[in-house]
């Protein structure tokens, strides 16, 4: 736990990366959170490799994110993004997603509001 | 307002930049927020020039940020940080810093929370 009064700042560099269990070539890490004093929402960081991705499921949080580096091919509900670096994308709580790395690394921010996900995997049709 | 139950993507070079009253060569864009359905917190990007940035403030939120292209020096409370693209910053609400461009242009994000934000300007010590 940080003093999150002072402010603080991470190069991404020194945090470590831990795998995502339900998704493929995937790592996250929390940037900022309640660790430091974050009060209301925590920024993650993803980091998606060849090949990787997450299947179609739903979050009990809606997602902000935002695409720092490669490519991937993002199902929103019906219909499907092609994401790139420099895109904002908003994915509301409830709403279905998958994610399908097309250039790697894949890597994205993710702003999630504090408190309990429930993440539940959802049948592609 | 879009139809944020959909989920929203862009590309933020389509988004226009507004000028930033209390800074110096800086603009500024809301990626995502209320006006896509973002019950939340809202996603900014900043993007400051040769000679810009912002004095030392306040203001009533907490601001996290993560910067995407360029250098420059922030001061929050008492202590000056060298920022570079890929570092993570926390901001806690109510604690002062300003922002020096080094290398132009400085582009970083900015989540804060909905509702009302206030600005005050603070003597430099």
């Amino acid at each position: 736990m940080t003093d999150g009064r002072k402010g603080v700042v991470k190069p991404v560099e020194e945090l470590e990366l831990h795998p995502v269990p339900a998704g493929t070539a995937t790592r996250t890490q929390v940037l900022v959170g309640e660790g430091d004093g974050a009060p209301n929402f925590a920024m993650r960081r993803f980091v998606m490799g060849e090949g990787g991705g997450m299947p179609f499921h739903t979050n009990a949080v809606e997602h902000e994110q935002y695409v720092l580096r490669g490519r991937a091919r993002v199902r929103i509900g019906d219909q499907i993004h092609d994401v790139k670096a420099d895109d904002a994308v908003y994915i509301p709580a409830g709403t279905p997603h998958s994610y399908d790395v097309v250039e790697a690394p894949f890597e994205f921010l993710c702003v999630v509001p504090n408190g309990p996900d429930r993440i539940e995997l959802v049948e592609q049709d």
